[in-house]
This record gives C-alpha cells, structure tokens and sequence, in this order.
C-alpha cells in the first residue's frame, strides 16, 4: 500500500508538470501567432517564448500544425468557458450577450485564429484541420449563441438570425485589425442587439 | 498642323499601351495575391503572370506596396462601378441589394483584400499604406450601400443599421474562405435582408 501511494505521489507532480508546459506552449503558440503570423511562427519560436526545450516541445507537438491547430482549440476553448461564466443563470439581457459574443472576435485569439485561418487558404497541409477545427469551434460558438440569447430555433429564420448575427461578430473582428474601431463598433453592436431583441421576441 | 496631328497619333496609342499594361499588372496582383497571399507575391511575379518585363512593371510601380495597394484599390473601384450598374435606376429591391452587397466579400478580390489585410497587421511598411485604403474603400461601399437601400441616415440608428448590414458580410466573406458556404450563407442574407426591411421601413 505504502509503495503504491509513494507511485501516485511522484505520478501526479510528473502529469501536472506536463500539463503546465503543454498550456504554457499553447498560450505562447496563439501569443506568437497573433503577433508575427504564420510566416514568424514556428515550433523553436514558440518553445524559446514558453521558456520550454525544443526537444519537450516536439514531445507534445509533433509539428508545427499540430501545436498551432492544438492552440487555437484550447483557447477557444477557454474563451468559450468563460463566456458561459459571465453569465452563470443561463439566458440574459440580449444587449449584454450580444456584446460578450463580439468580444469573443476582437482580441488576441481572434487575430490569431485569422492568421492560421487566413494560412490555411493557401497551404494544402494546414488546409483540412484548420476547416474542421474552424466548423467545431463555430457549432460550439453557436450553441452558446441560442442558450444564453434564449433563442427558440424551432420558430423559422431564428437560427439564421443567430448565424446572422455571429457572422457580422467575426466582420468587426475584421474591422478592429488595422484599427481601434471600439468606438464604432459599440454603436452598431447596440443598434443590431437592438434589431435581433425584435427579431427574437 | 500637319506635324502636331502626327506627333498626337504617336502619342495616344503610346499611353494606351501604357494604360493596357498597368491594368494587367493589376489584374494580375489581385489574382496573384488571391492565390498565393502576401508572402508569395512579388514584383517579379505579377510582371510574369501579365506577361510584361520587370523593368516594364518597376516603371509602373516603384515598390512591392505600390503595385498591391493600387491593386486592391483598382479592383475595388471596378466591383463599385459593377455593382452601381447592377442597379442604374438607384434604391431597388432590398434583398437584391443585400445579396449583391455580399458577393462583394465572397470572390477573388475579397480574398486579395483579406491577404493583405492580415500581411498589414504584421508589416509596418504596409499598415498606414492599407488602413487608409480600406478606410477609403469602405467608406465608397458604404455610400453606395445607403443609396442602392434607400435608407434615411437622418434618422437615428440607420448609420449603425447599414454599418451592421457591411460587417455581416465581410464576415460571410471570411466564412467563406476556407469552404464554399454559399447554401448557407443564402438562408442567411435572405432571413437578414428581411429584417433589415423592417428595421429600414
């Protein structure tokens, strides 16, 4: 018994120590991603950003594909996470979703995902994974979308207008890249959470 | 007299030659920078692709962000005219219109536009050079968008109903990018346009 639990003692620090590189090697992968592109970001960049060795990094990723799709999944993933925490009860004031779902499309992941998306388009390599994991990321987005807009995708058109309505999310994403566009975007975003509360009913 | 009418004869064919050859370069950037993004786009490249020497094209365009920021903007001056011909007695039916205005963002030059958006991002060089072309371009759209829809800026929210209307489809754009998303993306614009007809009265 005692052995066993001397195993599980030096076992667990061993998993959690893995875990914490493979994190720190993925938020230095979409870091890295959002600031120098595709072209700038390679494995050994992001393994000298993440304070890691080149040789662990190749043990958690094999390629450079592999670390950056894994990347943008796992923030998505944590952003996802953290826009059903804001709002814990389930579906709230419209105006306040509506805007927590553009959030999700102007900061560093956003950029970062367009870079790797953007890629994508040209490269055959990166092609199949990025669209898979570009539609599984957006079933997750949308679902979200209906729960916390209270929307009833049973009436006609209410799931186009939620699609709608991500779809321009990701075109003020666009339009924040050169610029701050927070200004303007603010305006529209109360203008079109407006349309979509009538919409919604 | 005689020696004047001669010397125009010389000279008009000269500049249409010359007018014929920038218009091929463009032509050429918009496809090239389409199909290969920024990193695989030069010079060299569009003056082989539209058949001319390199000389030819560096008298045209003294740098690599000359030839595609004036290509992007050409392009993007021929989908205005195509899109004011389209609809040459002025505001018409608002779905036609809407559906028009989001084929703007699904084709060649979309994509063009998008690959050097995102090199902008990156590359001080080309950032001011884009953020004012888009801006420039955007607000064109935007012009033609109110006019072709009929809508009334005077009244409040109109401005930001129209700006919504835009960045949907710069993000139906964007979703169309990596797939051909043209099934849903039509349920899409149809449930939208609908909605903006209400919202524009």
């Amino acid at each position: 018994m005692g052995g066993v639990r001397t195993t599980e003692r030096e076992r667990v620090p061993k998993q959690d120590r893995s875990r914490a590189t493979r994190q720190r090697l993925l938020e230095a992968a979409v870091a890295c991603l959002a600031e120098r592109g595709w072209a700038g970001s390679t494995v050994a960049v992001v393994a000298e950003r993440a304070g890691v060795s080149r040789g662990a990094a190749q043990h958690h990723f094999r390629t450079r594909e592999d670390l950056f799709t894994a990347a943008v999944e796992y923030v998505s993933e944590e952003r996802s996470l953290a826009l059903r925490a804001l709002f814990p009860d389930g579906p709230a004031d419209r105006r306040a979703v509506v805007a927590a779902l553009v959030d999700l499309y102007t900061g560093p992941l956003f950029r970062a995902a367009l870079h790797l998306w953007v890629a994508a388009s040209d490269e055959e390599q990166l092609r199949p994974r990025v669209t898979e994991l570009e539609a599984r990321v957006g079933r997750e987005t949308h679902r979200i979308a209906v729960e916390l807009l209270g929307a009833d995708e049973s009436r006609p058109g209410v799931r186009e207008t939620v699609q709608g309505l991500l779809d321009m999310a990701r075109g003020l994403g666009l339009a924040n890249l050169l610029t701050d566009d927070t200004a303007r975007r603010e305006r529209v975003v109360a203008q079109w959470a407006a349309l979509l509360d009538d919409a919604l009913g």
